[in-house]
């Protein structure tokens, strides 16, 4: 399958390369050409895509997230987080079955693209299901291992790494992980860390989301959250840690020695009152960051425009400084950052032997005119509106508001509401 | 011209009245009929349209912006406040026509539109030619006057008071005010208020917006901005102050006393970093919030749903509650909030005899399912991506990502483009 975007305004996101007019080649799920345009050749392509000078950059990477959760959307709003938690997800979760999870995930996976998310890194119940829903519409998805007292075992989690990373077109992967210091006991975590000791691997997880969290912690083990678990041998082969709103002057230190890489999530922040976290501190120390939605329960949309302002604009307010987080540096948080993050090199950039997941941006709507600065315009006036075309391992999964999936848009919101309905009454 | 909108939940967003299933029919410009569907009747209706069981709510109320500041989208982000006034928008602006103003404002309104904003408050020069824009599009607007002592004469202000105030249909109105306490003298300040009691009129103005006017105003005056107009007389008939992000204890009462509107500008204030405005205090209070996006230049993008999600976001992080400025009441604000703080009560719900102004919003699309709770939707999951339609007048100027104007898509773009080039090169 050989498949060509021309007539393009092309932003690669590798370092210092400018935008440019140009045209991107591919065969089956790889970029085999991206440069100026280039004359009539011997190609037969099966596609050809007139960009007609819109913008074509790297998909988004939603680097933290709950998929299924799209069931909880609007379902516990102006709540406290403990009676959020307690009283309206945890039993709602219990109900849960595959098949619902399936949906759920299904729909989730619709609003990505509308988006231009083209991979999330997801922690959820359910794996098998999430692949399958995921392999159905042919998204793509890293899996984040959410073990904790009240679900798996570490023998569990190490047969979902090894059979969760058998797909060579790297469509589903599975890294380890668990939910968080405040759900998971000594003796998992230590086993964990034997297992990223035994494969190399980074481990990932939630980590001072909130005040509370890390005084908690600070109180059954002497230590923040991040020095905690680094002392438990975690982070030997990196991390990725979800939220870090909260850190202590020594975190810092600790995610820069063992190269961890932080997921900010801005919207959920506000929503639940947990707080705005240091970005433009962890910048300036030179800790990678990437941005996740952290799905529709808490959020409540998968939408990385918001967040990427968000990410942006709150900065410039805590920090008292216009001129903090630069949309550039947002833009690359939100396609390389999370690339890394969730251990998607292959998809960070657009270039030769990268996968072909990138989204085409209506430059033809009124909040991107007049045609200035593209980059800023995309962090600052973005929206889902703007996004035309998303494309993963070289397919068109959606363009012009409408979706190539296997179900019908119809069927996906007639099941995911039956389901939703079945388990909130 | 008979219309009808039916097949349609409807939230009218009158007091305590739930979203119901039904139909609005429309004479001319004026809606005639909310409620349940009818049965077929004798009425020949010139247009039907099926809503499908999308929204039909108000159109939302830009409270405050500078709509044709559209050229200086992206021309001047991530610097200071300063540099940014300094630097790039006052020599900028000193390059503007009104020819150039209408193109600039014509773009506005297609983003107005997009994003189901049914009318704007705005503020900025060259009236008349923003004026011939809004008439060409069918737009809605209320002009604040802007005087202060580099521009304008309170003569001037009087002229146009009366003049842009005739128009029946009141698609163009005006109402007095004046650009800012730090840019206004004390004599213009003076003959505003004689102004404003000849004709019992309402004073609207900037107020409060950095911590640097206050501080500033402070030492000038010994009393804050709105303690010090407030003693000028300015606000006897009332008034409408944009931004109000720095307050003393004692500006809540006389915000209080004097029945005064608050338009909140929340991503200009992140973006500028201004602060965040106490609008859980003034809801606590009894004040009145609107909601305004501060026109391109600062934002950058005329977006209510961007707007809506932070103004309930920040207070839920700032105030550490997450039930902090619940969705309906964000919704008011946007809706009903803003069409009162403009003077256009005949715009606020969906009621007989109130302008037709209304929009529908796409719940087909993955960020609205499931079907749960609407309200909550729009606030926290919404985006313009929902925007189906756009009506105002009864006209419909939007629809399906369609404008329906007096000038191409192409032509606007072509102009704005045009004109923006030459101003800013």
């Amino acid at each position: 399958m050989f498949t060509r975007i021309y007539n393009a305004r092309i932003l690669t996101m590798e370092t210092d390369k400018p935008m440019f007019l140009g045209e991107i080649q591919i065969k089956d799920d790889t970029i085999t050409y991206v440069g100026s345009m280039m004359k009539e050749g011997n190609v037969k392509w099966d596609k050809e895509i007139d960009a007609d000078q819109n913008l074509v950059m790297p998909g988004f990477k939603d680097a933290h997230t709950h998929s299924a959760m799209t069931f909880l959307r609007s379902h516990a709003d102006d709540m406290k987080l403990d009676e959020w938690l307690n009283i309206r997800v945890f039993p709602a979760e219990k109900k849960l079955t595959g098949e619902s999870v399936y949906w759920f995930t299904t729909l989730a996976i619709m609003e990505y693209l509308t988006s231009g998310i083209t991979a999330a890194y997801d922690m959820y119940f359910y794996v098998d299901d999430g692949a399958r829903a995921v392999r159905d519409s042919g998204f793509r998805y890293v899996f984040c291992d959410s073990i904790n007292n009240f679900d798996g075992t570490v023998e569990r989690v190490e047969q979902d790494f090894l059979r969760l990373n058998q797909d060579a077109s790297r469509q589903i992967s599975h890294r380890l992980g668990f939910h968080a210091e405040y759900t998971t006991s000594r003796e998992i975590m230590e086993k964990l860390a034997a297992l990223a000791e035994k494969y190399q691997a980074p481990v990932s997880v939630h980590c001072s989301e909130t005040k509370k969290e890390v005084e908690e912690c600070r109180e059954r083990s002497g230590m923040s959250p991040v020095a905690y678990l680094d002392s438990l041998g975690l982070f030997e082969y990196g991390g990725t840690l979800f939220h870090c709103v909260h850190m202590d002057e020594g975190d810092f230190e600790i995610l820069k020695k063992r190269g961890i890489y932080v997921v900010t999530n801005p919207a959920s922040n506000l929503k639940l009152a947990s707080g705005i976290a240091p970005i433009k501190r962890f910048l300036d120390e030179g800790i990678p960051v990437a941005i996740g939605t952290d799905g529709a329960a808490s959020n409540n949309c998968l939408d990385m425009f918001r967040e990427m302002f968000l990410v942006t604009g709150l900065q410039k307010v805590v920090c008292d400084d216009p001129e903090a987080v630069p949309a550039m540096e947002v833009l690359r948080m939100a396609t390389i950052g999370g690339a890394h993050a969730m251990g998607l090199s292959e998809c960070d950039t657009l270039s030769v032997g990268k996968k072909a997941d990138l989204i085409m941006i209506d430059l033809k709507q009124p909040n991107m005119q007049p045609l200035q600065n593209l980059e800023k315009n995309l962090v600052y006036s973005g929206s889902k509106q703007n996004v035309k075309m998303t494309m993963i391992g070289g397919k068109v999964l959606y363009e012009d508001g409408r979706f190539y999936l296997k179900h019908s848009v119809e069927e996906v919101y007639q099941k995911a509401n039956a389901f939703a309905r079945e388990i909130l009454e």
